[in-house]
């Protein structure tokens, strides 16, 4: 696990010391983090703030030259909300923790020219498994499921 | 125009009064708004708070039974990001001002079985016109674009 994917883990565990959902992000531009954010559903009362919308709004306004420069880290696959903030902002990388907890939108992303890459990264893994059996209910609200 | 897209509508002249980006969206549950919003680009520095995001964000957090049964109103065809979060959250039905100042990702939505109706009202369409006129650098940032 490099650095990046690594910091997106610390703010997933800042996330879930927090009392929230353990899913963080972190986008990197030239080998810098401009933006970084985790889940803040239970925090912020947000149906918006996935890490990676969290990521993008710390981030703050950027010129499209920068969007289309960088690469997005998320400890688990981007749902369709994130994902289509991928593409609005033309980000060509995604960089993902793990999928096995929740599959996200990676064909569309791929389909549109997104390069995915899936690390399965036992300790994201691990996370989101302990998460999942702790608070069902809220894991599925964040999903949009019943 | 019914009294949701009117409502929308008012959502979006506001924004442009605040002088942000004129999009509005509102979210209607058995008959009743149950969250409205307009773009804050400009009034909060959010590459995240679109029209429809503002919208849901406003709503709070929902069960999935209500989103379920929810129609989303918004006065611009929605972007990769606001279709994504209208997937995420089991949106049924979306009603779009109109699309000749920007094609979102309606043919997305209806791949998923959202119901997509755009009425092309006159008074969407001159607003965003005179604001693309006005401001297109702003307008550019906000869809991604250089």
């Amino acid at each position: 696990m490099d650095e990046f994917m690594q910091a997106a883990l610390e703010e997933a565990r800042r996330g879930r010391a927090q009392g929230g959902i353990p899913i963080g992000s972190v986008i990197v531009h030239q080998g810098r983090i401009i933006g970084r954010g985790h889940n803040r559903r239970v925090q912020q009362g947000s149906v918006i703030l996935h890490g990676e919308m969290d990521a993008f709004e710390n981030a703050g306004r950027q010129p499209a030259a920068v969007y289309r420069e960088a690469v997005l880290y998320t400890t688990l696959s981007p749902c369709p909300m994130c994902s289509g903030a991928i593409l609005l902002y033309g980000i060509p990388r995604v960089v993902i923790g793990e999928n096995l907890s929740f599959m996200g939108e990676e064909a569309l992303l791929r389909s549109r020219g997104v390069a995915v890459e899936v690390l399965q990264a036992p300790e994201c893994i691990e996370l989101m498994r302990e998460f999942v059996a702790e608070c069902p209910a809220l894991w599925h609200e964040d999903i949009g499921e019943d």
